[in-house]
């Protein structure tokens, strides 16, 4: 049986300043360090172990990952990471209170931003987050990088990632988790599930709760339960 | 050009306390941090990038891997961790301090024992420090896994992980950076110079300074230089 392991990263520092966050790049809250730990233990307890780990760039990801792969105490595995894996880019409002926003552009607005198919206002390409201006994209075109992103663009680049390099390495049987964002995941999901874009919008994959997918060897889903 | 780059990484906990160290998995110590962040800026100045990172197993060698990384803003690449690339492990003197077994065994059997041929006196098997009583290396065969090294030991452990997994990405251009230990790189080193014993005991490769290796199509040295 094929196995593939979801973990959304524990809680950030600006999860707890309440901001949005997208792409810039912040630390774990000891909170989120604490989850990372949990998901390990459960992981390990329950006899899992990874030929290849994907985390998105972002540190948060990354720091989340690494803390998994020593509670399991796991050896000789590959870590990737890619950008394609990162957080739906929140534009504009990426660094901004979202209560401000909420007083500012009003509630309903706000929460088509947040959970919908609308896109946030773009950056300018001068805008110091774009990433085309950070060192970190500084190998990526910069027209393939966003100024802003709604949850079909971010679908779309999760999905095309997964399509790329993650399946043929599934159908190779190999073991695989993905550490990776709220978004990011929510739009691996809704194309593993075939989901409407309605089942998204209400979907919420909680922090630092392993998702475990089953499949056949056609890449079927047999079975997907929370760890 | 084919570019290959050695860091050996910086101070451990047990560096600065005179211990032998070999498998345990101590913490850089906060210097050795500061020396990985130097490398990295000094491998980002000079324009290198990797598509893939080898590391140990052990965690100061994975740690100074993860902060030349970062300090590189380096993407899409993979890291490859293996027990193959440990340090020399030291037997029975693996936790002692280096100048208490000076004292029990003379000065000249403990600088056979660390720098030479000499095998350290072996561990039981059921020494807590064996790695096969270590969750870590759960997934080797214990039978693989050594009781103690001499220099010999390692040499022949790190060149044939070289032989079986690094040449054929060097071979396809990919380019590459080892993180590991003194005596892993010595062996390394060895292994791509041909060496003679000799000459292996008196190479002493020093901590943080990457030592980049510059290679035609068939790999044989054009360069060999530290940043």
């Amino acid at each position: 049986m094929i196995k593939l392991v979801l973990v959304r990263h524990g809680k950030s520092v600006w999860n707890v300043e309440n901001k949005f966050t997208g792409w810039t790049d912040v630390d774990l809250a000891p909170e989120g360090k604490k989850e990372a730990i949990e998901a390990g233990k459960k992981l390990y307890l329950n006899g899992f172990n990874f030929d290849i780990v994907y985390t998105s760039v972002l540190k948060r990801a990354i720091d989340t990952a690494n803390i998994i792969i020593n509670e399991m105490h796991d050896n000789d595995l590959i870590i990737k990471r890619s950008y394609k894996l990162n957080e739906r880019h929140y534009g504009a409002l990426q660094g901004l209170n979202k209560q401000d926003t909420i007083e500012k552009y009003g509630e309903d607005q706000v929460k088509l931003w947040r959970r919908g198919f609308v896109m946030p206002p773009k950056l300018t390409m001068d805008d110091p987050r774009f990433p085309g201006n950070d060192p970190l994209y500084k190998d990526i075109d910069k027209s393939l990088l966003p100024l802003s992103e709604s949850l079909r663009e971010t679908i779309e680049r999760v999905s095309s990632y997964f399509e790329e390099e993650i399946k043929t390495e599934l159908l190779n049987k190999k073991n695989v988790m993905i550490v990776a964002h709220g978004n990011s995941l929510r739009g691996l999901v809704q194309y593993l599930e075939k989901l409407s874009e309605e089942e998204v919008i209400n979907l919420e994959i909680p922090t630092g709760k392993p998702l475990i997918y089953e499949f056949d060897d056609k890449l079927n889903i047999i079975n997907r339960y929370y760890l």
